[in-house]
């Protein structure tokens, strides 16, 4: 039997993690989340704050999420759900369909990122009631401007293709990406994203197709999932969304 | 002879599209940088905005750079590189050393967008002027904690190999990809770049081992090189710079 993946991220946020897990639980690849693991089994924070700290053996990382296999140590969100969704059916087959893959779920990277930094427009290393007056300033932008420009690319992909998924050859890590952050938006800014994703039917559509493929389903059923909370990327403070 | 890629960029800023013409430039790979070709011959800024505007043909972009080859239509800096690194001998040749280069890119592509950010912190889409009290308090975060962070964790990846760049097997595109963000970082940020780089030797030393290469060196001579100015992602504003 082949070696278990091993994931290292923060056990109570989804968080960037969550995108990793999505594409594991999709490919029925057999894991250890070791953030989640008890400490008797070298689990917990401590065990993923060694990557952060720059005390884990093996190849240095920048930050978790880590995935871990045999020798293996790689970070990176977007790198890992490519290198998973390779060798796991859920890319094309061609260099240039992964490519194509990669940028789509790149730019969800890059949705991530901006729906964090609307909490947290100063400095990930403070409080976000210390930056509560630059969030009030740049979370407009991002509800008015950013969510209904990413939505309306992904349409547009959709469009393009004319098919189910984001690529052409069917259900890739990019869908399982974006159904995670349609997710983050959903709960953070609910009035926004009600609003934009008026406008793109094939993206609202896409979002159920992915949350109702069977291990999808029952991983979300399950308690390996983590629910968003007040500490994560997505985070709801109704002063950041749209009236 | 094989059709020459084409590039997708803004004329007037080095950007994003440099990380894209540095991969091209060292693997001899033949391009058209279109966005910086007259008008007649179909170039310039409309031809770029096009993309932008999600009025060109082919796979939908979000933002450019771009990059065109055949029917293949390849958007997001991190994922052109790694394509044409993987391509062009510019990344080891299995598929968890694609993945280790591609995750080291993605890391100077997160450096790349807090660096901008320390003068855009409210968005992209105002000045700098209307969010300077916002950039002058994000500024300090990056130049005091981040910057010495991410020049610590490359030195620890060269450290680890114990070799000449980035990947134990030779040059790749990671290494060209943090050549150019110390660039910016040296011309953004003189001051905290030349004090938070004194204790990382082996990240300087790369830096001047991928200015000499030939192909390189002959590159930055040329006035194909896009120079830094005040509108790109590394913008010298004193200001936000250490004392």
């Amino acid at each position: 039997m082949a070696t278990p993946y091993e994931l290292y991220y923060w056990p109570n946020i989804p968080g960037r993690g969550e995108f990793v897990r999505l594409v594991l639980e999709e490919a029925a690849a057999p894991y250890r989340d070791v953030g989640r693991l008890p400490a008797e089994e070298g689990g917990g924070t401590p065990a993923v704050a060694k990557y952060w700290a720059a005390q884990a053996e093996g190849h240095p990382v920048f930050a978790p999420p880590v995935l871990k296999h045999d020798a293996l140590v790689l970070s990176q969100t977007a790198a890992i759900c490519h290198f998973l969704g390779c060798r796991h059916d859920l890319a094309p087959r061609d260099a240039a369909g992964q490519a194509l893959t990669l940028a789509l779920q790149l730019t969800i990277a890059d949705l991530v990122v901006e729906a964090h930094d609307t909490h947290h427009p100063i400095s990930a290393w403070l409080y976000y009631e210390d930056q509560q007056d630059e969030a009030r300033r740049r979370a407009p932008h991002f509800v008015t401007e950013r969510i209904p420009r990413f939505l309306q690319y992904f349409e547009r992909v959709l469009t393009h293709h004319g098919g189910d998924f984001l690529v052409a050859e069917g259900l890739s890590h990019a869908d399982l990406g974006l159904f995670q952050a349609l997710e983050g938006l959903d709960h953070a800014f609910p009035r926004s994203f009600a609003k934009a994703s008026r406008a793109t039917p094939r993206v609202v559509a896409l979002r159920e197709r992915v949350r109702e493929r069977p291990r999808i389903a029952a991983y979300l059923a399950s308690e390996r999932r983590v629910p968003f909370n007040q500490e994560g990327i997505f985070r709801r403070y109704p002063e950041l969304d749209a009236d």
